[in-house]
């Protein structure tokens, strides 16, 4: 018990360095979020701390209703909705939150994404979808995640004048959904600046995220 | 008194890194001072210097009207409307100015970044606004900066056909509403390009604005 | 043979670098390949993995079938399709495949770029054309580039709704190609944005592209 | 003179690491030449090498008829066109060409950027001009830059169809207007997006640059 959260702190406070690496974030607008293992307990960022200053140690520890249980630092605004989503998806094991510029400037109109090129089939299955607005600092915001999610293949969710919110099996793949979520975002953004973009068949989308899902990394290998 | 100078160019000239690390600035762009506590004095960034190339020791340390009383060389062109400003607003213990990209387009069109998202809500409490042009090199910029944030939020000013200042209780405070300034005007930027984006409700903009200053970061911790 | 197999590893590695640093790439959405000289074997990146994880000793050997023969990982997703290029152009020894942000966006509009600018006609010959749709993981996007690329000068072909790919006499060339197109189409973007531009003279465009592939660098130094 | 050219070659050596730094390169495509002070000798940077290959000892120094006085590798080959600003402006001491991206799609389009910022009018003192078309290898650039500039306050010309090539009393000066160039080609890009721009008074900008050329930075240091 003691071991899976030492664990999951560490893991949670190494991921946040690919926030400002993969340029998400701005300040401390961001934050990654971890299940610990066997326990109704998450670990998530401290509130306004930079991330150059992020250890271990400075983690918080709380209970899937958002309660701090171990820790220094007054845990991030958005607690309350990480831990509505690990208690309404068990299946979901780590929640990454940004406003990366061109994912948050859909959010900021309020479109999806379009499934338009292969990428987007691969990590998202299909158009990624738009939550709803809600204020920031109860569960209201976990509440429009689960919500938008239900039955999508993406786990990324636009969430409305706001920005990004992602999942994942761990909270590494979250932290690659809120990476590809971007460079689909900008890349989409481009291509519709000069023209039309046409979305891809649906079951091309089928085929594309199955094999991505089943084949693409070292799952496949013998 | 000494110490309290020292302190400040230290701090000073530390938070000017800021500046090209998150791309505000090209060349020597940009400037950041802060008020020496307990005295009628200001640090400074010297003028024309690179950012690489600066020490504590070559800040400038000048008077409230911008007259140097300390340092090897001559202080920043803005040094008459940073004074400017710590003359009018005892609140205000920091200043940054930049020509970031994207906020600075903003002000070429004198246009005011709309309130749209939450995050612009959290840290300017409304529209980001637009202050007069004026000549670099006297008070005239700073006049319009007290003028123009006289009643407002907003701990910034896109000034008209030249860039950008912010305002703050501390230094950092000044840096970070630059850095997110910035990314506003960025975000803002790419949705408006495909399309309208929706101002937040003036209710959810004073709820957000309240929260995000009283109760994020570590204020609220026990 | 070994060494030359060995050789093969180590540069496929160490361009791999060159992915991120020119922000080609995200996450782990790129790959290089070349061909072992004097053998009929490729050398390419495992499927999945980070650059910062790539080492010479992870890197996949493959027949030109993309059957693996040696490499603890599965190899990358694009492997028979970097195989079909191999076979039916022997004299390329490099393949390059990204999802560079502005030159997909030309490819998820199918829109070739236009040689409007000294850079493309020294780099491309010409127009960078656009390759036809195909689903990912078996040879079909391998014939669509040789079928694109027969008698173009280009080393670059975008592939409708999904990305670029390049080819070169050395796997450096198709990295070099891959930088080059992304700059091509970011710049040709910009331009577009704002107006329209002109396509240069064919007699201009074939003088420069001479004298870049003939002069340039250090083939003319004595 | 001996000792003349080796600071040269370091200074010119150094200088270049600006140009992947500010992101105004991409490959090997910008270079960097210094006059030679006291004597008819320039030295700039060899064709087609990486920038962080370059060394001071494989920097070439070259007559200032483009030919190869001493040095292991061939001339950039835009030699010829430096070798010319050189002969016909005995003011310029630095020469430096790249093809920065938001400054070429201006090129790219033959359209100067106007003086609508503070930053260009301290900078470039008017609008940003345009030069004619012309090939590369010869000095045909070099009689377009030296026409366009003609008269002009700006360091800088944009080359119509293919880059930026710009000016200064030493060859830092020369780096700093490719830097600044680049600068405001983006942030009147970005402004004109999303309309129109307003050109500052004449008047104005003849104040700001002059009050930029003779007190800016430490010139009037006491």
């Amino acid at each position: 018990m003691r071991a899976a959260v030492e664990a999951a702190k560490a893991d949670v406070c190494a991921l946040h360095a690919y926030l400002p690496a993969a340029e998400l974030v701005a300040w401390t607008s961001g934050n990654v979020s971890a299940r610990v293992p066997g326990a109704d307990l998450m670990v998530i960022k401290p509130s306004g701390l930079e991330y150059a200053d992020l250890t271990p140690a400075s983690m918080v520890v709380c209970d899937l209703y958002g309660n701090r249980v171990e820790g220094d630092y007054a845990p991030s605004s958005d607690t309350g909705s990480h831990a509505y989503v690990y208690r309404h998806r068990p299946d979901v094991n780590g929640v990454v939150h940004t406003h990366s510029p061109y994912a948050t400037s859909w959010a900021a109109r309020a479109e999806a994404i379009p499934c338009c090129l292969t990428a987007i089939a691969d990590e998202f299955g299909g158009d990624i979808p738009v939550g709803p607005f809600a204020l920031i600092g109860d569960e209201a915001i976990g509440e429009g995640i689960v919500e938008t999610l239900e039955g999508s293949n993406s786990p990324a969710v636009l969430m409305r004048n706001h920005g990004v919110f992602t999942i994942g099996a761990s909270a590494r793949a979250a932290v690659k959904a809120a990476v590809m979520v971007e460079d689909a975002a900008r890349t989409v953004h481009l291509a519709r600046l000069l023209g039309p973009v046409t979305r891809l068949d649906d079951a091309d989308i089928a085929s594309l995220h199955d094999r991505y899902t089943n084949v693409y990394g070292q799952k496949g290998a013998k």
